[in-house]
């Protein structure tokens, strides 16, 4: 029984990255089947390639193949890996942290290998695409059922590189937020959950400090409940809280980029 | 025997929300074949969906599961519903105008149903993300084999919510018209069909008045009848009259953007 | 045994252009596999369309056909054509060029046929979406198992239109190249080869000169070897040499535009 493949990458959608990858699949393992859940991660950015990972993974397919591929340090010493969770889903790619807030979702790592066997690889390797080269066919050689001891040598979990999520930091009147991830209609998505805005109890109406703006907000459940061009903070479908302007742009009303810092006060 | 889903939305291609919605259906119904037919619809422009959808609805495979979401109002007090048109396709999306015009061209409403029926929704359900949540499952269970009736409560085709396409007005001398959509090519389609063009004796040379600027135009039939640079008034391959630049971009040139009026006069 | 179906296009991703193609296909082939490559290729730009086949084709599947449309003729005298190369492989496209670098690197043409058998044409055809109404309805036919001589008249395959890549010009010093791609991350594909920069003995440090202005740059394998925001020549994942900025756009620091030229200077 064939396993799906989700297939997450910076690539894009201009070039031909991500559709070489999906032939070189297609070659390797013609049933199996590929969704492509995104090719429009930030590029380079891999802390935000691993918070959309780690968001989307409950939607995946039970015992998929996550394939994803934000890559910077491609042809250099980070080491191409392949994992397996406790949830029993497979991961692919490159151990740079990209994988590793997903697979902790998913139960932890079970087992993980360096891709290392190199028949297992496209030949001639280049030296900038290893997603066609090594993760593409590796994640189609398991998906078709591919045993995962077969990648290459063992690897110790505990020497797979993490990356940390911002930590917002708490004030007297409030907190300071990073912005993550910033969306197509403009909203920016925050290092925080819903309890931590109930702890500092950031309810109702907020004050917004974005660079040296200062902005009110409310705090919303929906943008249906606001009226247009209002700013919101509301706890977005992934349970991050957002910053968002009704019908309008978040990221562009507040000059917010990922990476940004916010700071969230009390009102009164 | 499996339905397609043909899946449109405002969703882009930048962030995960179109693939996650493909990732649930996959989860639920894993042998359904998915056509993306766009997720570039405008945002938040629901005429301009509505339009795509009653183009592109001839083109669609019999017995398709049509899925729609350009949802302004997710969260507020707009209806998810779905409705079985006289053609027997299946149409899943909000009660907001998006879906009727395609339904129309298909022969109508049959039966129309509030997704009421909570068992099929995902749990927790979002407040903003009912594509993913509530759209897409049902959409999966649908093209599965899901009895329409075991979505929810009946609905009354009557209450359904509509959107009027804008009309042309006529002139003395020819026709105000509306962009109704701006394509990549930046070639701007009208509410007019050729019919409109003829009736108003709009024939081989005409002036355009977007704005304060006046543009000489001729009516065509396709680019390779004019030299670059000129600016023609064609039939676009959904029917439409459509403004457009031989190789280059009418939306640039006369400055249109959906929802824009433009004068087209007869000269002479 | 059905063929998959690789889909190149300029049609991007805003509008509906490929999804419906998509559609086309589906109803008229409802179990073939659709490969899209991208429909990113550059707007009309017939030359880099075919370098992006070209690169891509060792990657498609064995017997795949490839379906691609880069079609500013639309509607005017060119040929719809179909062709099979000595690889066992079937191409299927406008008779402008766009095809012939990759056929010839598949072994060049078995055998073409015009598509002028109407009967595989959607009906009524529009004189501006062939894709829609040529090319897909019979590549799917095609990839079903139709017989490619079903497809119309015979074509002669010396009277195919070609498209010459432009050649490099060598100086005593070094060469002139022209940019034929520029990818998302404003890399800059030359038409270069490896060989070409050693014959010219192109290494290690060179000098470029675009538009007015000279830049230092490395010949390197990989970015791992260099700096941050350092600009290097290095040979892509596809074989061509290619200027690109470590973690930056080569594009934008250099101003470089598909068709623009770039010295390269031995320094020393």
């Amino acid at each position: 029984m064939d396993r799906p493949i989700c297939f997450f990458s910076d690539y894009g959608y201009t070039d031909d990255f991500a559709g070489v990858c999906r032939a070189v699949i297609a070659r390797l393992a013609p049933d199996v089947r590929v969704i492509d859940v995104t090719h429009g991660l930030p590029e380079r950015d891999v802390l935000a390639g691993a918070v959309v990972l780690r968001n989307t993974l409950p939607y995946m397919p039970d015992k998929a193949v996550i394939l994803a591929v934000v890559d910077p340090g491609v042809g250099g010493p980070r080491r191409p890996v392949a994992m397996r969770s406790h949830g029993d889903r497979l991961f692919v790619g490159p151990d740079n942290g990209l994988l590793m807030h997903a697979v902790a979702l998913d139960g932890g790592v079970s087992s993980a290998y360096e891709l290392s066997n190199q028949e297992l690889w496209l030949s001639p390797l280049s030296a900038t695409f290893h997603g066609r080269d090594i993760f593409a066919p590796v994640a189609a050689r398991l998906a078709a059922g591919l045993d995962l001891e077969s990648c290459g040598a063992p690897v110790d979990p505990e020497t797979l590189d993490r990356i940390d999520l911002p930590e917002p930091r708490r004030h007297r009147d409030g907190l300071t937020a990073t912005a993550v991830l910033v969306d197509r209609f403009g909203n920016v998505a925050l290092n925080l959950r819903a309890r931590d805005l109930e702890k500092a109890h950031l309810i109702e109406t907020v004050e917004l400090i974005a660079g040296n703006e200062r902005y009110l907000a409310r705090v919303a459940r929906t943008f249906a409940s606001v009226r247009t061009s209002d700013i919101v903070v509301l706890i977005d479908s992934y349970g991050q809280a957002s910053v968002a302007v009704n019908a309008g742009s978040a990221a562009e009303v507040l000059g917010l980029d990922a990476g940004d810092e916010i700071r969230i006060r009390r009102l009164g």
